[in-house]
C-alpha cells in the first residue's frame, strides 16, 4: 500500500493487473476465469444476478444469516422468483434442502449461499450442494467473501460456478475489491440474461481483463497491494494459509467451550469466525467494548437481532496462534471482571492443546 | 494513505466518514446532500441512471468525446430513449442546442454532459446549461470526475442537480471512490424511478450516511486518504485549488502555442487538461514515450481515434507551476530532438510571462 501510485493506462500497470488477475486464479485453484471490480463484495454479488440472469427467473437463496438476507434483496430488487430457503441464525441449510427445492422446481436457474455466513459464524456443506446443482441446469453462485482462505473450497470439483471474494478478508488488504471466478456453465447465463447493467459488466470485464486493463478505472492502490498479498499468499500456499485458519477456529471453539461459553453455531466447525453466545445475564456488547478498551482489540459484536446476545473472533488472514492466546486470555480476563466465573489459564490451555496436537504445523502467516 | 487500517463499524470510522461527506460538501460549496460509493467514477455515473430514470425515458445526452460516449453507452445499457447531441471530437456542444432539443422535447426528463470532457481537453457551459435546464421538468446530471477542482462549479446557482466527482483528480488520492452531489429537484426523479439496482441506491446511501456509515463495506484506506485530502484542500481554499488549476491551463495553452503547435479545443480555455495536435508527420505517442523515458512524466496520448495524434497534459490536484516549467521544457526538448523546430525556452518564457501576468498568485498546492 505504501508503494507509489502508478497510472493505470501503462504497461507497468497492465503487467501488475494481470499477475493479480493470474495469481488469484491460481490461489483460488480454478480452471475458470478470474474477474475483479473496484467495488466492496457486495458489488460482485450484484454483478452476478444482473449479469446472468433476467426479471422473474426462478432461483433458491440459502438464507441463514444477514448476508442470506443480502441475497434476499438483491433477489428482490432484481425482480427475480426466489424460493427462500430460512434457517434460524446460528444454523445452516443442508444440502439435501436444497435437493428438495431443486427437484419440486426443475425450472431453477440459479441457487445462491454464503459459504460461510460471517453474520452467525455457520458454514455451508457447498460441496454436497454443488455436486447435486452440477446434475441441474441452474448455477451455483457462493458468496464467499470470507469464506476463501479460511475453508478449502474446491471450485472446479464442487461445480461452484461463482465463487466470489473480498480484499480486506483472507488476502489481509484493505476493503474496496471484489472479485469473483465463474465457470463455462455461468458464462452461458449471460447469453441469454436481459437484467440491464453497466458498471458492473462481467463479459466487458473478461475481455479487459485479458487486455491487462480494467474496464474502468482500476482502483490502484488496492490492486498493488492486491498483487503484495497474493506474491505472500502463493509463498505461502493456500492450503497453509486454510489449514491455519482451521486449526485457529477449533482453537476458538475449544477455548470458548472450557470457559462455559456456548457456541452459536455448533454445527459448523471450521467457519472463518466463531459466534459465541454471550454469559446468560452479560450484554456481548460489554465484551466487545472491553477488548477495545483494555486491548485495543477488535472483535465483532452480533448484527441485527444478533446485538447484544454473540460476540464474534474472525480467524482469517493475518490471525496467527500468537493472536488467539492473547485473545482468549484477554477474553478470561474480561469474563471475570463482569462476574463470570473464570479459573484463568483455562481457554489459553484449550487452545495450546489443539496447538500440541497438530504433529505438523501449517507454515503460518507470521511476517 | 499510510495510517493503519481501521475497522469500518467504528465509532471512529463513522466520525471519520461523516467528517469527509461534510467537508466534501462543504469544498463543492453546494446545500444539496453529498453520497460516497466505493467504485470508479463510472459506477456514480451509473448509479445516477439506474437510480433516477426509468426505461424508456426521453433524456439528452451531449457527446463530445469518449466520456460523452459513456453517456450513450449508460443511456442505451439500461433503455432510455436518448437524443445525442454530438460535437466532433475537441469542439463542443453549445447551450443552444441543449436549449434547442429541450423545446423540441418537452418531456425530457434529463440531460447528461460532461463539465469537462477528459478525452480532448473540451470544457462545457455548464452554467447557461444549467440555467436553462432549470426552466424544465428535466434535471441536469454532470461529470464533473475532472472538472470539480479545476473550473468554476457552482453547483446551486447553476442548476447542477447530480454532479459526480471522483477520488483520484483534483483531490489528488488513488482511484476507487466515487461521489456525487443531489438536488431535491433530483431526489424526487427516485420516487417514480423504476430502474432496477442494487449495489448503488441512492437513498440507501443517504440514509447510511446521516448515520456515519456506507451501506456496504466502505475502502477504508481511501476513505481516510479523502479525509486528509479534504482538510487540505479546506486549509487551501478549492478556489485557490481552481484558479491555480485555471492558470495552469493558461500557461500550457500559451506555451504550447509559442512552440507553434496547434490546440485540439482552443474553445475551451479554462479545462482541466490541455489537448495539443502533434506536429505534422509525428506521432503523438512518441512524445508520450520520450516524457516517460527521458524524464519520468506521464502525460496522455490521445484516446481511440485519437491515438497518435494529440497529446494531453492534465493540470490538476498537485500540479504546480514548478512541474509546468519542467514539462514544458521537457516539450521543448522532445520536439527538438524528433525534428520539431524549437528555439529553446520559448515555451517556458510563455509560462513565466502568465506567471508574472497575476498580481496575487494562489496560494498553491506545494507541500
Amino acid at each position: 500500500m505504501m508503494a507509489s501510485d502508478i497510472h493505470h493506462r501503462t504497461e507497468d500497470f497492465r503487467k501488475i493487473y494481470r499477475s493479480a488477475l493470474s495469481d488469484l486464479k491460481e490461489v483460488m485453484g480454478t480452471s475458470h476465469d478470474v474477474l475483479l471490480f473496484a467495488a466492496s463484495g457486495t458489488g460482485a454479488m450484484d454483478a452476478t444476478v444482473s449479469n446472468l440472469f433476467s426479471k422473474g427467473d426462478k432461483v433458491i437463496v440459502c438464507c441463514a444469516g444477514k448476508f442470506g438476507e443480502r441475497w434476499v434483496d438483491i433477489a428482490k430488487a432484481y425482480g427475480l422468483d426466489a424460493t427462500v430457503l430460512s434457517a434460524p441464525y446460528g444454523e445452516v441449510i443442508t444440502p439435501a434442502q436444497v435437493e428438495a427445492a431443486l427437484a419440486q422446481e426443475p425450472a431453477t436457474k440459479g441457487v445462491f449461499v454464503q459459504a460461510s455466513e460471517t453474520s452467525t459464524g455457520a458454514a455451508h456443506d457447498v460441496e454436497a450442494m454443488g455436486r447435486a446443482i452440477a446434475r441441474t441446469g441452474a448455477i451455483f453462485v457462493v458468496d464467499a467473501i470470507t469464506g476463501l482462505g479460511t475453508m478449502p473450497l474446491d471450485i472446479d470439483g464442487w461445480g461452484l460456478d461463482v465463487l466470489i471474494g473480498g480484499s480486506q478478508k483472507a488476502f489481509m488488504i484493505p476493503p474496496g475489491l471484489a472479485f469473483m471466478s465463474i465457470s463455462p456453465k455461468a458464462w452461458k447465463f449471460s447469453e441469454t440474461a436481459t437484467l440491464p447493467h453497466f458498471y458492473f459488466n462481467l463479459k466487458k470485464e473478461k475481455k479487459s481483463g485479458d487486455a491487462g486493463e480494467s474496464s474502468w478505472t482500476p482502483a490502484t492502490s488496492l490492486i498493488l497491494a492486491l498483487a503484495e498479498a497474493l506474491r505472500y499468499v502463493k509463498q505461502l500456499g493456500m492450503p497453509n494459509l486454510i489449514e491455519n485458519a482451521q486449526l485457529l477456529a477449533r482453537g476458538t471453539r475449544a477455548a470458548v467451550q472450557a470457559l462455559g461459553l456456548e457456541l452459536f453455531s455448533p454445527g459448523s466447525p471450521g467457519s472463518s469466525v466463531t459466534a459465541v453466545k454471550a454469559p446468560a445475564g452479560m450484554d456481548s456488547g460489554v465484551i466487545v467494548k472491553e477488548f477495545r478498551n483494555r486491548f485495543g482489540a477488535i472483535i465483532a459484536n452480533g448484527q441485527g437481532s444478533m446485538k447484544g446476545q454473540i460476540f464474534r473472533i474472525a480467524h482469517l488472514g493475518y490471525f496467527d496462534f500468537a493472536d488467539l492466546f492473547a485473545v482468549i486470555a484477554g477474553l478470561e480476563i474480561i469474563l471475570h471482571a463482569n462476574g463470570h466465573p473464570v479459573k484463568f489459564g483455562t481457554g489459553v490451555a484449550a487452545v495450546e492443546e489443539i496447538y500440541s496436537s497438530v504433529a505438523v504445523k501449517p507454515k503460518t502467516v507470521s511476517v
